[in-house]
């Protein structure tokens, strides 16, 4: 079994190849070739934490993977790292372990940029000139990457509660190449593109009727858990298309759940996102959509399995 | 984090304080105080292969743990191992990652023959001169020498299937220190001695009303997946006391599933293990019982933790 840490995955991951797996990943998802284990959950109430343990499989590949990734938000008062996370790679036809990749939790976070900036891709305006990005956190800066990589667009809007770090986020973002810049207020990113990501961990909702335009398009990455919200109820249901990474994971804990749970939306309207990626829609110019991501096995699996083979395939180089 | 492999664990491993944790684990289990995370459960038709994913926390231990066991009972024939596995230990305050324990199933076993053991000392009749063995692979090994230990009875009579694996497993156990011999026949067993242990993937009964006398203490360790039965379900149902390691785990699908499902015994009438090792039953004599051990998260983590506490010890010790 090959340890492999964070130093040597940064090094080694040829991000196309993630991206195709992962879609490829959410292709096989929804055309049901894809195996998620149950998922483990245990819960360190004495200090606000928690451990998340997911596996998945797709039929025909030669991997699987187990994730285990814990969260303990106290830690940052420690000096400590919140958020932590490894992934296991075994071969599908002995079960042998392959790779520990030691990714303290960074294959999360790109796995879900990347569906991010597919979803963004999938859903883009016509002559969509700018990405807006709700928050500034780390999912801020890979989604503003991986949106502008997907679909295209070098433009970033950055908005978050502090305007400090949106102008830090855009400084970053320029750094690697883009045009980004911080806007004041939503309503002023809202009117300068249709296609926003939001990434907050709101409770309240941020994209409102108010400060939105018709016709938006939004990625919601934030709200993967119960009680939040980042896109105001009344907003979803009005949406032309809903689209979910899973949508029984959207209806019960994602940005959907809100509308669902009003009884404003029903399971029959919800797109699946590995079926638009088979077949992407034709969307009306002034339609408004959304697609609400939660997470799921299968993305871990593809980057996973994308990492395991730049190593692999070095390996046989060496030994050839 | 600490990557250890099963060399380095089978040296540094302490068993008293392994028996230790897992009598510890099974209390803390029935008064209510651990967490299992979901099972996650993959599987691999094509070779006959899964994987399982099991989790579990006790309140106010300093760690938790992952465990991920794979089968793949084809690997044999590839000169492979049919099972292998891994452990990982995580600090309870902060989540932190401390150790990778590659213990290829090792602790596995050597956890579930923990548990036999205990639930031998538990159930052991008076004047008990013999410990009978039915099944000689690993476990019938391990069962031997932790009932053993934990009864203090060095007498071992082994029946198996195939005389040869009993003889030699009869020699190893001599090699061991035991007085262990192979015997022709159940009968002939269980005229020796009413405590047997049963370590077989057996799916018809070895164990039953006429192959037995009264009383029979019986602690069933091979029937952990539906359709396994080592003792007849009428043998089982008649016993005065029924004990489970987990009572949902088997009644589902261990040996008390097979009464249970046939409506011969409910499941109030079914003690758990760590209630009775918190406070041991004083059995009349002539009565016959039944452990039914189907293995549970907690006894993973006790193990782990075990081993992850010596060498943590030896650390800090170097440190001083």
């Amino acid at each position: 079994m090959k340890i492999i840490d964070l130093a040597a995955i940064r090094a080694s991951l040829e991000l196309d190849a993630a991206i195709s797996a992962v879609r490829a990943g959410f292709i096989g998802y929804s055309a049901g070739r894809a195996q998620l284990g149950a998922v483990g959950h245990l819960v360190f109430p004495e200090v606000d934490g928690d451990c998340h343990i997911k596996s998945a499989a797709i039929s025909g590949e030669d991997v699987f993977a187990v994730k285990i990734a814990n969260g303990f938000p106290r830690n940052a008062a420690l000096g400590l790292k919140a958020s932590d996370g490894m992934m296991m790679v075994f071969d599908t036809t002995t079960g042998a372990p392959l790779a520990l990749l030691q990714d303290e939790g960074h294959l999360t976070d790109l796995r879900t940029a990347i569906a991010g900036g597919l979803a963004a891709s999938l859903i883009k305006p016509e002559n969509c000139e700018a990405i807006g990005i709700i928050g500034t956190g780390i999912q801020g800066r890979l989604q503003a990457e991986l949106a502008a990589r997907l679909t295209g667009v070098k433009h970033i809007l950055i908005w978050g509660r502090d305007d400090d770090k949106a102008s830090e986020l855009a400084a970053t973002l320029r750094a690697a190449g883009l045009a980004a810049e911080a806007v004041a207020d939503i309503a002023a990113l809202t009117r300068r593109t249709r296609l926003v990501i939001t990434t907050t961990p709101a409770r309240i909702p941020l994209l409102t009727r108010a400060n939105t335009v018709p016709g938006m398009r939004i990625v919601a990455v934030g709200a993967d858990a119960p009680g939040k919200q980042e896109v105001e109820t009344e907003l979803v249901a009005a949406m032309d298309l809903l689209v979910a990474d899973d949508r029984l994971q959207c209806v019960d804990h994602g940005e959907l759940s809100w509308p669902a749970g009003a009884g404003l939306i029903e399971m029959a309207q919800i797109a699946e996102l590995g079926s638009l990626l088979a077949e992407p829609p034709i969307l009306a110019p002034d339609s408004a959509a959304l697609v609400d991501l939660t997470g799921i096995g299968v993305q871990d699996l593809a980057v996973a399995s994308t990492v395991w083979r730049s190593f692999d395939a070095a390996d046989r180089a060496v030994n050839r």
